[in-house]
């Protein structure tokens, strides 16, 4: 199924930019009259029917709304450190938003050693792959912060589930499974951080205890920083299957 | 944890092939007298002290051996169809190693739109997956065959819980959920099989039901096919967590 992004749309008028119009009438040539089916973004599909069909900025009129569109029911906020490597951190991106993923914040930790972020390009992909995934909201994902400023941001977070995943064991706060938190867990809001590859600093895992993070490990596999993620995101897909 | 692969280990002599060696001792600048840890892609982990430091052939003697190292308790054979984009593939087959996997099977299916497959590109990645997630075990994968041949190999696989995920609902036959299967299995074997974009053609399906395969669905969530067989594979990891 064919489907369209476009961020402005206001009632009953639709327009597109120019990417998402040279696409719709050049590569797919729509005409002034054709039918097409457009996501908000924020979760509503729009059935619109064009009524310019310039390459630069088609214009058409909605027929129909529908929320929710291919929605489903947890929120999920991904808090992941950058990968070394871009292309991971864009293939976690394009996976969790298939799956099941609402925000996507990228942390950097004291043991981080990717420190630049492209969030546009991230963007780009999330759209990519909320229309080829057929939902109509697009993962939001935020710019970069420290470990420590999204601890603080998550603090007042009082009814999510709130995880951080680290390899270490305290044996003062020994981690639990993730799968048995989400099993335990009667909500619909979670928060996961996943460290990077020299996982969070000590000092990181106890200020994301004290904001109220429960530790958790991701059963006995050694998992890339990426792999780790996806892991989770399948841990809450399956929770709410 | 730094680790080389050999398949030359007899007893207690181990031989490194020219890339191993070459790594080894250009790169890492190993030299006689070293001790460095083998795995034999079967599940042994082989502690080594190297007799020879030829960076065309490595020898060393074995001074203990470890089976079983990073194993996981069940066994995985995920049959899945090849994606038109081969890095796709490629991305599955590293994560589902790092996740866990037993054996990778390209299956070509009336619907499948490659049926080119580069299989010692896949075993190379699986090596390095392996290595890079300490495990001693490299996930075996096969030359491609048909969906029939496949089917017809595992008609008479009767301890194994054998499962085909597919789109379309058959009133006759509903589709269970993966993870009800899964959590309903007391055994330790596991088939899945993933088609392709245009999925398993309905004959397809039902010879695989009548070789004893349950049709089941990956949740709601509309998954690219080397996204629906990781979510297979970690749904398979949760069941045994």
């Amino acid at each position: 199924m064919e489907l369209f992004y476009s961020k402005d749309i206001d009632g009953n008028m639709c327009r597109l930019d120019q990417d998402e119009s040279g696409h719709c009438v050049k590569v797919l040539r729509h005409r002034s009259g054709d039918e097409i089916a457009v996501i908000d973004g924020r979760g509503t599909l729009c059935r619109c029917r064009i009524t310019s069909d310039s390459p630069k900025g088609v214009e058409a009129v909605v027929l129909s709304s529908e929320s929710g569109w291919g929605a489903h029911t947890y929120r999920l906020h991904m808090a992941v450190c950058p990968t070394k490597n871009n292309d991971r951190y864009e293939w976690f991106a394009e996976k969790a938003c298939e799956i099941g993923v609402d925000e996507i914040s990228p942390i950097i930790g004291e043991h981080s050693e990717r420190r630049v972020f492209k969030t546009g390009r991230i963007e780009k992909i999330l759209v990519s792959a909320a229309k080829q995934s057929l939902k109509a909201a697009v993962p939001q994902v935020n710019e970069p912060v420290s470990v420590r400023e999204f601890i603080r941001e998550q603090a007042g977070n009082e009814g999510a589930l709130k995880l951080i995943a680290y390899c270490f064991e305290d044996e003062n706060v020994p981690r639990r499974s993730v799968k048995e938190m989400l099993d335990g867990f009667e909500g619909e809001e979670i928060v996961v951080m996943i460290g990077p590859e020299g996982d969070f600093s000590k000092a990181e895992a106890e200020l994301a205890l004290e904001a109220g993070f429960v530790p958790v490990h991701l059963g006995a596999s050694r998992l890339r920083t990426e792999t780790a993620a996806l892991t989770a995101v399948s841990a809450a897909y399956f929770r709410y299957i």
